[in-house]
């Protein structure tokens, strides 16, 4: 149990519970994808992903066609997270009996659209009636050096791509009964997995990586807890979105809590060694900015530091 | 589109129009399972299959153990009709947040018995909230000689796997508010993918081959369709499922009918050389019967005769 790479919470005390239950048909669980070594050296990734309505999307907040979209790139995500190639992904949807016909087309046309922008294809699918919209998105891709969240080292830099916060600007607005800016409202209907960068970055001496998915406050304990280490963040330097600063002001609350805390901006986070310096060739080769919040040290566990004071943050999650 | 592997009926009418919105992005769609060739010569294989509470079953019917159970089996039966060996599978769970942990875990310990039964393990998962119990089960697995629904031949056999209609006895009676037959409620409850079997005639000339989840009446024509043949079916020599007879007296229709309107059997729907006469070796070797049914014929239909005359029979289709 030991070895699963999660951080604490009852989510994950869940999944420690299932791998006891399992015995010995687990598999290798707990991480952002399971790897499988093939033949040739290179490995096998697959991984996951379920999104369900009223618990990861409303449908007066989202076209058909971005629900679908937004299921793949979601799942694609963890195969950014260990630098792989995807091959192509398999969808299972569920949809109430009335669902009209050109619905069902258009959510598949946007799972379409999403695994076709990174070089992958639809493998396979599966429809069943059900009392909810709800798409399960398995991908597959390969890794000729996959990326795991246990390698992080004492030392090494903490980066994370593109910017954060924008998702959760987008789903306070719709909560609050409004509609999101643009760029807010983008990011979370059409997020765009980090797989040219993911793959830039295994390539580039990356030593743990993971997406984003449930929030760096959220995701960070999983990468400290499997690699062993502290991860000292300091929250300042977040490379916030657009939109963060007003929609944190909405709360009252800063806006680099604001965007630690909110999931689903889908960016990687990634540990470098100390001498990395080569941010600004990412960009150059991916157009995706790459930001240095913090560093590795002794330990397990993350300390988020804020106007230099610590600070308790909390995940974000889904189930509860 | 011709090239889909799929025979008349709504649900594949739905299949076919997201293959069209699908464009470049539809990879091999269609069959039991996406075939992937590997640099070694051999190939992966991937399917996906949800189950869905008052869908696929109901939570008065089976206990959280047998779900897992049942709806892995019903994914790795695609892997069975490939002749594939399982490595694994990945699990999205969906169940309402009232559930108890407890059942959960149940849930994930029958889909576990279920993949280490034939030989595989759990790779991942995925668990959501959402208002109705559903599991949708991606499985892969590796064949060094995967068997298509394409490559049936006039003059071949068509042989059939284990006996049929013992899961739609249990469904009748559940129906009717009764309690199965012990048989019956474990064809349903605890049906077994036939990986050894299928696997046995892959290596033994099978020509084509799919799985009953629909019902032969169901899934024949698929491979009729994709290969381009008739099938010429008897359905007197039907292996039954020892519940069917009562079963069907008490619908006031044939056994033979019952059985072959009837799905999720997990069966075997194979087409060997018309010389093939090894039926008892495989029943040596697997402990399962494997009966002839029928021949392969010209055109690009299912004949089904009962009684020495032809009869138009239902499939079973779970979305309507």
């Amino acid at each position: 149990m030991t070895s699963l790479p999660l951080g604490p919470g009852a989510e994950f005390d869940r999944i420690r519970a299932i791998v006891r239950a399992l015995g010995a048909a687990a598999g290798p669980l707990g991480g952002d994808c399971a790897v499988l070594s093939e033949p040739s050296g290179s490995s096998l990734v697959l991984s996951t992903d379920v999104s369900v309505e009223e618990v990861h999307f409303r449908r007066d907040w989202l076209r058909p066609r971005e629900i679908g979209w937004r299921s793949a790139a979601a799942a694609l995500s963890d195969l950014a997270a260990v630098g792989a190639d995807p091959i192509g992904l398999l969808a299972a949807v569920t949809l109430p009996r009335d669902t009209r016909e050109g619905e069902l087309t258009e959510l598949m046309r946007g799972v379409g659209d999403a695994v076709a922008a990174v070089g992958g294809v639809v493998l396979g699918g599966d429809l069943s009636a059900g009392a909810a919209w709800s798409v399960a998105v398995t991908v597959v891709g390969r890794a000729s050096r996959p990326v795991s969240r246990r390698g992080a080292r004492p030392g090494d830099g903490v980066w994370v791509t593109g910017t954060l916060g924008a998702a959760r600007s987008a789903l306070e607005t719709w909560r609050r009964g409004g509609e999101p800016a643009p760029d807010a409202r983008a990011a979370f209907a059409h997020p765009v997995a980090r797989i040219a960068p993911g793959r830039w970055l295994a390539g580039h001496g990356a030593t743990a990586m993971l997406d984003l998915s449930d929030g760096l406050a959220g995701d960070a304990p999983h990468l400290a807890a499997a690699s062993g280490v502290a991860l000292e963040l300091d929250l300042d330097l977040l490379p916030l979105a657009p939109s963060v600063r007003a929609a944190a002001g909405e709360l009252g609350i800063a806006p680099a809590q604001f965007a630690a805390e909110g999931g689903e901006d889908y960016e990687l986070l990634v540990t470098l060694p100390a001498e990395f310096a080569a941010a600004d060739e990412l960009r150059a080769e991916c157009g995706i900015p790459l930001t240095r919040i913090g560093s590795v040290g002794a330990g397990a566990v993350v300390r988020l530091r804020l106007d230099g004071v610590d600070v308790p943050l909390a995940g974000f999650d889904h189930f509860h």
